[in-house]
Formats: C-alpha cells, structure tokens, sequence
C-alpha cells in the first residue's frame, strides 16, 4: 500500500487506512503492538505528527490502543451484544469462547435508600438483599453487576452467589428465579446511559478512571406486574458494544 | 426529615435521601443551587465529611451536578428516548418544550477512508457527502451528529442543509429521502455503545473533555437492501439516556 500527498485523502487518514487493512487481513492480530513511530514515519517517508494523528484516529474508533511506557496494540474487536434479545452474561461470555466467573464484591441485607425501595415498592428503610457482582471472562473484569431484590426474594440467594464463587461458576438470578422460587419473570423496563468510571469503580474493574462505561439499569417485573429486581449493570466500554437490527416504518 | 446516627441508613445516605426528597417535593428544582456544604453541616449536625460524601453520591446517580467555584446544582432530568421506536431529534427535542435547532459545522464531498466506502458499498476513495451537524436545544449543544452518503444521494443534501440552518431549522434526512428522492429506508442496524468526548468534540458540544458520551452508529438501508447512509451520533450522556420495555421470554 502506497501514502501519497497527491491524494485527496488526507496523509493520516490513508495512513490509518493501511492500519485497518493490516488488522483485516490479520497480518496485525489483537494484541500486537503496532510498528513504532519511526518505523512508521521511515516506512512511508512522513512527519511524526501524521503518524501520531493516524494513531490518535484509530484509537478513537477503537481499532487501536495505548499503554503508557509500553506501544500501540490492537484492540480486540467488541464484544456485541443484541439489545432486544438480551443475553446473559455467562451466555455472552461463552459465546466469545471464554470462560465466565463472578467475584462475589457484596451479598447481604441492607437497610435500602428511598430510590430503590421506591422502584422496587417498598416501604422507606425496608431490609433488601444487595448484591454487587464482578463479571469476568478468562482474568479480565468486564460487567460490575448491583442487584436489589426484596428479602424474601434475595436472602437465599445471598447463600447461592457465595456457593457459585466458591465453585468458579456464574449464578444466573433469572434462572434462580425460575427454578428455585417458581417465579416467572413477566416484563422488563430497561435504560441505557453514558458514564464513566469512579474511582471504585475503576479499581474493581481494573479501568482508568474516568473511563467510559455503559450503564444498564433494569426494572425486572413478575408476570402480575410486581417489582421483581432492581438491577444496575456497568459495561467497561472498551469491551462492550450493544445492537439492534429493524426494520424501519414510515 | 431527620437524619439519626441510630438509624441502620449510613447518615450520608439519609442525608442524599433527603436531598432526593426536596427534589421529588419540588422544593429544589433543576438548576436550583443547594444549600452549602456549611449550611447542611449545620442543618443535620453531620461533618463535612458526610455531607461531601452525600452530595458525590448524588452527582454519581445523575440528581446534581457542581460547577467549579460557583456550588451545586440540581440536574435536569435526563430526556428519555425510546429505543424501539427510535425518533428523530426534532420530535424528542420538541416533545421536551424545547426548541431545535441545527448547526451546519460540515457539508461537503469528501474522498471517503476505507472504513466509510466499506460500510457504504463503495469503492475506495470514492467521494461521498459528509456532514458534521450539531443539534441544539434552546442554546444547549445536545448532539454531534456525522453522516456520510453516497454522492448521488447527498449532493443535494449540502444545499438543504445550509438553507435549514439559515431558517433556524432542523433537516431531517428521513423525510429527505422519503419526499425529494423518493427513496424508502427499509431497514437499520444500530449499535450502541458508551465513550468519552475528545478534546475537539468537548469544544464543539460545550461539554466537559472526558465527559461520557452515548454513541449511536446506524448503517441504514433502502427496502432493497442497499447502504443508504452511515451516521454516527454522539448525544451528551448528561442529558441522554434510552429506553426499552420489553417482555420476557422464558
């Protein structure tokens, strides 16, 4: 592949067009680090600052990241998930040829604040069951998980996470629900936000702080309508993406 | 409201509580400044410590926001678009009592990157309409928007938008396809995904660089099955959040 000024293209751009075809046609796989600044520049007889506005462009779509002291890698494509059909995590996770664990950061009750005793309809100070989940696949944290459920709900279940943790496995509340307390979740009200990182979160999740996250938070209702589950999920957004296909009416 | 040190709440929990509800009662309203850090100290006989630990707990959940050297204040709630019925900017800014408007901050053809002409169907370095379109609320930048399409389809389009702008308006390609080229979207794919503003982003949108940003990329097609045009948009995950009801299968 050739970089000419003659082009109408800019020099960077076309730079970070060779950068993608590498990654395409994997002679760059995930994880490798990228060619140096100056084997770059020296390759295709630019300036430092067009490699460096190449990089910075592939980095902003993702195609490439940074580690201070250390290169310029690939990234590895996201992980992408449906939004209408919405999969669970061990089900994502496996389905990328991974292997889903939980580290179990919170089970217990708690006295709830008046936001979750309202989505939930509770009276003001009532005891919940409070979970908080780290989603993990191979050694990497990808989802951190807050659950909120009523006390009859939630107190055996404090006993299950504790149980799965300790065997390595992910526990599926969705199937806790089904299997263990005969109810059938009927409907969900779910929201999705931008937002970054705090400095816990970061740390649980091995993040930057003020990295970006997608925030999920789901109202899970029984089939007669009760407030089931308050859950808020985090997505690292570097790991995470969410699609939909549809048609479009007129 | 009362805030107990014998109560099984944290006091900077009861103390966010409170502040949640002068909220819902309407005695705070967005934009309103709280009381100070001193004022609520005394209020509830609690240390500094608490009441900045309430209040970072609150700009964590989206109820206040601070501005450097000048307090807190009560948040807007953000607008709530719907995920399914996905709408246009217009109608969700109109539907709020706001007023849209556009501002043109690119239209012109381009030779597009290998990235574009391939989510398009192109060959590369075709040329191809591209936009850079902010949506404004009131005066408040809400939206980045980029659209590419292909020349035929957005020659003409460069005009409109310009013509738009100078009427305070919002165009709407939609429409444009449907009523000026007689072309029928069939079909859109979407992901979702969470990111931080760039400096050049955080300049254009007035907003904070690092900021979260909620990132919508369509690929949207004609009933034939063609690319019609790639847009990405970036609304300011501040004022944003999405949507869905659903039910459940089992």
């Amino acid at each position: 592949m050739e970089i000419s000024s003659k082009s109408p293209v800019s020099l960077y751009v076309q730079l970070k067009d060779y950068l993608v075809q590498e990654i395409k046609s994997h002679r760059l796989n995930p994880n490798d680090q990228i060619p140096s600044e100056r084997e770059l520049c020296d390759k295709f007889s630019v300036s430092r600052t067009t490699v460096r506005q190449a990089i910075r462009l592939a980095i902003n779509e993702g195609l490439l990241y940074s580690i201070h002291g250390k290169g310029t890698f690939v990234a590895e494509p996201k992980i992408d998930q449906g939004l209408i059909r919405l999969t669970g995590f061990e089900e994502t996770i496996k389905g990328r040829g991974l292997t889903p664990s939980m580290k179990v950061l919170e089970a217990r009750l708690i006295s709830a604040d008046v936001h979750i005793t309202g989505l939930l309809g509770l009276p003001v100070g009532s005891d919940i069951a409070s979970f908080k989940l780290l989603g993990i696949a191979n050694n990497t944290p990808m989802v951190l998980f807050y659950y909120y459920l009523p006390t009859a709900l939630g107190l055996e279940a404090i006993e299950h996470v504790r149980s799965y943790e300790a065997q390595k496995g992910w526990f599926s509340f969705t199937r806790y629900y089904r299997e263990t307390k005969q109810v059938d979740v009927g409907s969900a009200h779910q929201t999705f936000e931008a937002t970054v990182a705090t400095d816990e979160q970061a740390v649980l999740m091995e993040y930057p702080p003020g990295g970006a996250l997608f925030k999920v938070t789901s109202i899970i209702y029984t089939r007669e309508k009760e407030p089931l589950e308050v859950r808020y999920a985090y997505y690292r957004g570097d790991y995470y993406k969410f699609s939909i296909s549809r048609d479009v009416g007129s």
